[in-house]
């Protein structure tokens, strides 16, 4: 069985909506990405990945695949019935990509993780500063469009969802963009994304307590 | 024919490098990154991408791809016989999707981006702290083996070959890797990856006179 390594409402959590709009059955090992234990039996997270980092996926074979770009396509190509990717060959395929690199370099390195790793005031300013920019491009895009790539839901809405939810603890209202409060509100309303977000939230809980 | 949008040096290198090593005629539009004028015009480079970051990759119908790990795949694909990147369907095509986020989201993203843009100290203490553990990433991956991705050159050493290449007008010595330094030492007897470098840094060499 595939297996995903994840932290509450990390970025592993796209990872959780794919493996559940899929279908696919998966072992969920929570991983304290703080303290780089595997919460399960205390061992060493760095020993699953040197990264340290969320997601980590356990394939069939044992091999472990990281970064969301590669872990959410694998899952996706798993199942292509399910058309969480535009097969390869469609030239959607690179719209996807495209997407994938965006959200998770632009948004989620260029901002996110310097919010939520970095905190103090000097290493925020310049990436706070560029944010407003950096939402514009997918804000115009879903303005008149339902999902980002393509007429149907894909892994880059997985991971564009996880996005928008992080922004409003990193302190950007996103409501200044309506057409992606609509499209978050939207992604919400699917069972799979619910069900993760639901998941995810009641295990952060444990977290704070 | 191809077009592709770059700026000396920047990250666009790696698709410069990508073209030639695939034999692809493209023609080359020199963007200016900081006053976001097309040098050929003129014109906007906002025109041409509302991100007005390069590279912007102008297909043949028209279409404007962004995003290295999207662009890098585009030109591979186009010659599957250069074996450019793994072939759809073949496992280590999910492990050059992880190289190429690794690359633009951890040592672009997270260190060379806030490096040449945000350049004050208090932005660039924490991604310094990092740098050192995110290298030691793929030092170790290349300590034992040529390329980044199975056992001939692809896309992704196009890239990585950029990052490397960069790491020193950032204040990084690669020296410190001794894998690193010989990898990139490899990549560059490659006569695709002297001419891209031979033409960027004599285009280089216009902006700063
Ligand atoms: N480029 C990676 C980023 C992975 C990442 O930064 N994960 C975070 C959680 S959202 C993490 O586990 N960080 C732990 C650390 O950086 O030490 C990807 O796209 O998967
Ligand atoms: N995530 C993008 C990053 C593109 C990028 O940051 N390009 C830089 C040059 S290396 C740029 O043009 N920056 C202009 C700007 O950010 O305003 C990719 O991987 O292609």
């Amino acid at each position: 069985m595939l297996q995903l390594y994840f932290f509450p409402m990390a970025c592993s959590l796209s990872s959780r909506i794919a493996l559940l709009e899929a279908g696919l059955d998966a072992q969920y090992h929570f991983a304290h990405i703080w303290t780089k234990k595997v919460v399960d039996d205390g061992s060493d997270f760095r020993g699953v990945s040197p990264k340290g980092a969320v997601p980590v996926l356990v394939l069939e074979n044992g091999e472990r695949l990281t970064e969301c770009a590669a872990v959410l396509q694998y899952i996706a190509d798993l199942k292509p019935e399910m058309g969480l990717a535009p097969a390869f060959g469609d030239p959607d395929r690179y719209r996807l990509q495209e997407w994938l690199s965006f959200i998770a370099a632009e948004i989620h390195k260029g901002f996110l993780y310097p919010t939520f790793w970095y905190r103090d005031d000097g290493s925020l300013a310049k990436p706070r500063a560029r944010i407003a920019q950096t939402l514009s491009v997918p804000a115009e895009h879903v303005a008149d469009r339902e999902f980002l790539v393509g007429d149907r839901f894909t892994v880059a809405d997985a991971h564009l969802a996880w996005a928008l939810l992080l922004l409003r603890p990193a302190g950007v209202d996103i409501a200044q963009w309506p057409s992606l409060s609509a499209y978050l509100e939207r992604m919400q309303t699917r069972p799979a994304v619910r069900e993760a977000i639901a998941t995810e939230m009641a295990l952060r809980k444990t977290l704070a307590a």
